[in-house]
């Protein structure tokens, strides 16, 4: 998918919501559990009930790999499912990937053309060897850890570098890879104050932010100071949304949730 | 395992060898790819051909994930043939990864509980909380990358934060997460002018040396500088042992390219 195909869809739905489809078998509603899969149900009644509402879904890896082989395959069936029902929808795989050079290339082999997702996330750790064999793929766009929305972010990346915080000093040098066009980037929204500096280093760049919910990000102050002219933000929203409910209304209580964030964005990008 | 156990048994088999099982179906035997998991068939003949002459082998997850649910069940058939048959071997997934608060610990049971991998590389960027949910599994390792190989480790990792190296820092500040005593580390043997300075800060744990052979790192050089009065390194060499030959005498090849490695080890453990 093209970045300008992603914004037409945000104008097309009034929404620039992405659903994290962080799916724990001890969360989900119990009725589920009967099913042969479960995780893969639980996502298609989800998708079923809020594509309308959002723009992008991400599933993070780490939950589909802690199942084995059971949920690497719902993970298949998950992506297969959208890419199928909804090709308009933009799809994320939040991996925060990482290696070097021949090895990213793997990586990027496995998420963008066997798993066909739009996007996956990397850590930027080892530098440019580890980020372009991602940026090498056409209309596959690579999400760079800058900014994240835990305690821990503070650990390096808002310590001064060379005069310059870690995080920045990602956004700069980043830039300058090549095929940068292809780079998005991942901003906690527990730090608003933050984005507008990253605006004045990536003025035009997509924004992944989560945060918004459960972990307290205020949607308001993020588009205040992160919106870019092209709206420029996908807010992720993944526990507030996916568990509104564990009864067998999860689904409905799922879209109620989506969809007051979703007329929150509409207002939004009315103004 | 526990870390005096990998020390006993680098003395045991005077080797501090560590083979990367990193699999490309490019580049394996042609004969193998007949069978119906050709990547777990070159695993299992390079295990038997060199488990006596290493003391760690370093499944790249990357390799597997790139063929999907397949490689995925190369990697499972591979860790469980070495924990049955070979349990006196220190197993690492070199998964490099990394993620908030739960899904760290949805990552840390996939690769230590389910899996049973001895230990796991992680990356730092996201700080604290992304690590210490690894830390916390007893008799498990967090293999944290410090100092890579590759040539994008100075975009970030040699950069001056605070007036120090990133990658000293990021060993400084891990040395305080709770259960550090969990911690190795990842350090390139292209730099090993650096080992030298890493001593001071940690003088005891183990590290964890990629680029030794196809790098163009240099064994003598890294033991010089970087040896602990405990061993504290693994030598990690993938391509240069793997792919010793690709004709149906593979394996004893890559025996022979391993017995060299071994025996230079021999000669330093004895000084």
């Amino acid at each position: 998918m093209t970045t300008q195909q992603l914004i037409t869809q945000i104008h097309k739905k009034k929404s620039f919501l992405c659903i994290g489809l962080d799916v724990d078998l001890n969360k989900i509603p119990h009725h589920l559990l009967e099913l042969e899969d479960p995780i893969f149900e639980f996502n298609k009644a989800i998708i079923d009930a809020t594509h309308h509402l959002c723009v992008a879904y991400k599933p993070n890896t780490a939950f589909y790999e802690a199942y084995g082989i059971k949920g690497w395959q719902s993970l298949e069936k998950t992506i297969h499912y959208l890419n199928q029902n909804h090709p308009e929808i933009f799809t994320i795989a939040d991996a925060k990937r990482g290696d070097i050079g021949n090895t990213s290339t793997m990586y990027a082999k496995a998420f963008f053309e066997d798993l066909a997702f739009d996007s996956v996330t990397v850590a930027p750790y080892m530098g440019k060897d580890s980020v372009e064999p991602f940026l090498a793929f056409k209309e596959k766009h690579t999400i760079l850890l800058a900014l994240t929305s835990n305690a821990g972010a503070f650990d390096f990346q808002t310590k001064a570098l060379d005069g310059k915080e870690l995080y920045k000093l990602v956004l700069e040098t980043s830039k300058n890879y090549k095929n940068s066009e292809n780079l998005m980037y991942v901003v906690g929204a527990t730090k608003a104050e933050y984005f507008a500096d990253i605006r004045k280093i990536v003025p035009n760049s997509f924004l992944l932010v989560p945060g918004v919910g459960a972990q307290g990000g205020n949607l308001q102050e993020v588009c205040k100071y992160g919106m870019s002219d092209h709206v420029g933000l996908l807010i992720n929203s993944s526990r507030g949304i996916i568990y509104a409910s564990n009864e067998t209304n999860f689904a409905d209580a799922a879209a109620h949730k989506a969809k007051e964030l979703q007329h929150q964005m509409e207002v939004i990008l009315k103004r």
